[in-house]
C-alpha cells in the first residue's frame, strides 16, 4: 500500500456523532463537555458543535454546575428524558398492562385491565387506544409528546411489519397489521411477542450494564424463551426464536401437548401440565397460580412436581446453554413465583449436563421485574429504535 | 414536547458517513455519485465530500465512465479492494491452510501444510509467520500492504484477547496470546475457533446477501456448530457458543465421550464414533474419511450408520431450530462428504420435530466452500473489523 497513514487499527471508538454522544449521556447520570471529549475520543470543538445540536433538538439539557477543576465550574449535561413519552401495552391472554413512560423508560402512569385477547384485534386495540388517551389525561400530557408506541402480544409476531403470525390463542389476529391501528399518532409503532418484551425488560432493568447474552424463560401455562444476543432481541428468520416449549424431552411420549405433538417439555413441565397432574392426585389445582399456592402452603406433591418440572426444563436449557452460551438465565412467569424449587431443579440439571466452559460463570436467577417486565421491555424496545444513534443523527441534522 | 419537528420516524437509513458509503460500494459492483446519493439518502455535496476523503485514503477508486443519463457520463466509483492484503491461517489438528487475500476476500495465494497443532504455539506460529512471508514473496507483495491477520484454531478461543482457552487437543496453547506473536506486523490480529471461521466463510460466500441467521455444522472426528446471528458470529459469554457436540441424546448412555460424559451426540454421531462401530463390524475404518470412502463404495452398514448419525444430529438440531430459528443449516466437515445420507437423516428428524413456523422456509444444505471455508471466513472476520464503518470513519478523518 502506498500510503502508510491508511493503516487501520482496532479497537475503534465509536465515531462520535451526535447520536453516539447522546448514547454516552443516556448511559451516565450526567457529563461535562470535557468528560464527553475524553469518553468519545473526538475533539473539543466537535463535541461542542454536536452538543449544541442536541440542545437545540431538546434531547439534552444543561443541569447546573459540575465539579470544578480549578477554573470555572464545567456545565453538566444530561439526557433530557422528560422531553417525550412512550405508550406501551403488554397484552396477555386474559389480562393487559398499559403504561406511559418517559424517554428513560420510567413509568409515569400505568393501568391493569382484564381484557381477553380472544375478543379480536379491533375491540382490543380500540380499548388500548382509549386507555392510552386516559393515561395521558391522568398525567396532564398530550399526544404531541408521544415519541413511539410499543405493543406486546401473546403469540408469534412478524416484528418488521407488526403483524401477528398464526397465533394459536388469538382468533382473528392472524396477519392483522397492529401499527396501522395507531397510524393517527404518527409515531413508530413496534410490536413483539410478550416473552421477547419481558426478556428485554429484565435485561434493560437489571442486566444490560453487565452482560450481553441472556435467556429469559417464561414458565406459565406454557413455556417460552426470550433470547437476548449481543444486547438485542434475537428473533430468528421467521420470528420464531425462543420457542423451546415444544422441544422434546426423553421419556415423555405419554404427554400430549396442545401443539398436537407428544413429549414436549411444556406438556410435562408447563404450569398447566403440573396443575393437571396435581388435580389427578385430588388437589384443587387448575393453573400455574394454583400450583404456586400449593407449594407455598407446603404441599409435598406440589413441591415435588415443581422441582421435577425444573429438572425437565433444565434438560432443555442444558442444550440451549451449550448452543448459545448465555451469561445469565432469568426464570420468570407465574410458576416462577415458586422459584426456589423451580430454580433448584433447573440448576441441578444445567450445571451437571452443560459444558464446564459454558457454565463457569453462568447465573440462573429469578426474574426481578414481575408484572412490569412487559411494559418496561416494550418501552425499551421503542427507545432502542427512536434513540438509536442513526435516528438521533437524522433528527439532529433535520433540526439544525 | 414543544417542538414538533423533533418527532422521530423509522425506518432510518444509515447516517451516511464515509464508512457507510464504503459499505454501499463494497456491496455493489460499482456506483456513480448520483446512485450513492439515492442509495444513502444524504445530500449530493455530502456524498462528494465523503467520496473525496475515501479516494484520498485509497479505499475508493474511479473506474471509467458509467451509464450516461443524457448529460456527461457519470464517473463510476468502486471499492479499491486491491489496495491492501489480509493474511489468514486455518490451523487444524494435523493440517493447516494458509492464504493471502485482497480486501474483497479473494484468495491471491494459498498453501496447505501438514503441521501438528500439538507441537505447541511457538513452533507452529513461527511456521505460520514464515509461510506468510513466503506467500507475500510469491505474489511480489510486501508486509507494508497487510491490513490485518486472521487465525483459526481447533479449540475454544477468547476472541477479545485472541487466547486459546483450555483447548483439549492443543497442549501448550492454553492462554497463549496469539496476537502478540504477530505484533511486528503492526496490524489487527483476530483469532477464533475453526468452526466459527468456517461458518463465517460459508455465510460470507454463499448466504450473506439472502439470510441473517445461519447454523454451520461441522461433522468430522467430533461435532461442532458455528452460529451466525444477524450476520455476525455469535460467540456467547465465554466464547463457548455452538458447542453442540456434547448435548445428550436419548438412549445413548452406553456411549462414552472423549469429554468424560456419556451419551453426547458426538459419541454416537461423530465421525470417530461411526468409524469405531464399523471397525467392530470388521470394516477397515479409522476416521471420518474412511467412513465416507465406505459409503461411496456402497457399503450398506456404513450407509446405514451415516444415515442414523444424521438422525441423531437431527434430534439435537431440532431443538436448536426451535430455539434459534435459523434460515439455513449448512452441514460441513469430513463426514459431510457423504452428505446425501447425512442430510437425509438430519432433514427427516428436523422437519418432523421442529415447529412448523420455524421450518416453513428452513433449508438444510451441504457446505459449498470445502477446504477453503476456513481461510475465506478468517479473511471475512478481519475485513468486518478493519472495514467497519466506524473504523473507516476514523481512518478517513485521520487522513483528510
Amino acid at each position: 500500500m502506498s500510503d502508510a497513514t491508511t493503516t487501520v487499527r482496532p479497537p475503534m471508538p465509536a465515531p462520535g456523532s451526535a447520536g453516539h454522544l447522546l448514547q454516552l449521556l443516556r448511559d451516565s447520570d450526567a457529563c461535562t463537555r470535557p468528560q464527553l471529549v475524553e469518553l468519545s475520543g473526538i475533539s473539543r470543538s466537535a463535541v461542542s458543535q454536536r452538543i449544541e445540536a442536541l440542545l437545540a433538538a431538546g434531547l439534552v439539557v444543561q443541569d447546573g454546575a459540575g465539579a470544578s477543576t480549578g477554573g470555572r465550574p464545567a456545565v453538566r449535561l444530561r439526557f433530557h428524558h422528560e422531553n417525550g413519552l412512550v405508550l406501551v401495552a403488554d397484552l396477555g391472554a386474559t389480562h393487559a398492562q398499559l403504561a406511559v413512560t418517559d424517554l428513560a423508560g420510567t413509568v409515569l402512569a400505568e393501568q391493569a385491565e382484564n381484557w381477553a385477547v380472544a375478543d379480536g384485534p379491533e375491540p382490543v386495540l380500540d380499548a388500548v387506544r382509549a386507555c392510552f388517551d386516559a393515561l395521558l389525561t391522568r398525567i396532564g400530557r398530550s399526544r404531541d409528546e408521544v415519541r413511539g408506541i410499543g405493543i406486546g402480544l401473546p403469540g408469534p409476531v412478524e416484528h418488521g411489519s407488526g403483524r401477528a403470525v398464526s397465533p394459536p390463542i388469538m382468533p382473528g389476529w392472524d396477519g392483522f397489521p397492529v401499527p396501522r391501528h395507531f397510524a393517527d399518532f404518527d409515531v413508530p409503532v413496534l410490536v413483539d411477542n410478550d416473552v421477547n418484551i419481558m426478556a428485554l425488560g429484565e435485561y434493560w432493568t437489571a442486566w444490560r450494564a453487565q452482560v450481553d447474552d441472556l435467556l429469559f424463560i417464561k414458565v406459565g401455562t406454557g413455556i417460552g424463551c426470550g433470547v437476548i444476543a449481543s444486547g438485542r432481541v434475537h428473533r430468528g428468520a421467521q420470528g420464531a426464536a425462543g420457542d423451546i416449549g415444544h422441544v422434546r424431552v426423553p421419556d415423555a411420549d405419554h404427554a400430549l401437548c396442545r401443539c398436537g405433538n407428544t413429549g414436549c417439555v411444556e406438556a410435562v413441565a408447563g404450569g398447566q401440565a403440573i396443575a393437571d397432574r396435581l388435580r389427578a392426585l385430588g388437589r384443587d389445582a387448575h393453573d400455574a397460580r394454583d400450583v404456586v399456592a400449593l407449594v407455598k402452603a407446603g404441599d409435598r406433591e406440589a413441591t415435588r412436581a415443581v422441582r421435577e418440572a425444573g429438572r425437565e426444563l433444565g434438560r432443555v436449557l442444558a442444550a440451549a446453554v451449550n448452543f448459545f452460551n448465555p451469561a445469565v438465565i432469568v426464570i420468570g412467569g407465574d410458576l416462577a413465583n415458586a422459584h426456589e424449587q423451580l430454580l433448584a431443579g433447573v440448576r441441578e440439571v444445567v450445571y451437571r449436563r452443560s459444558l464446564p466452559l459454558a457454565t463457569r460463570h453462568l447465573r440462573v436467577v429469578p426474574a426481578q421485574e414481575g408484572e412490569r417486565a412487559g411494559i418496561t421491555g416494550a418501552s425499551a424496545m421503542v427507545l432502542a429504535e427512536v434513540l438509536a444513534p442513526s435516528a438521533v443523527d437524522r433528527l439532529v441534522n433535520g433540526v439544525t
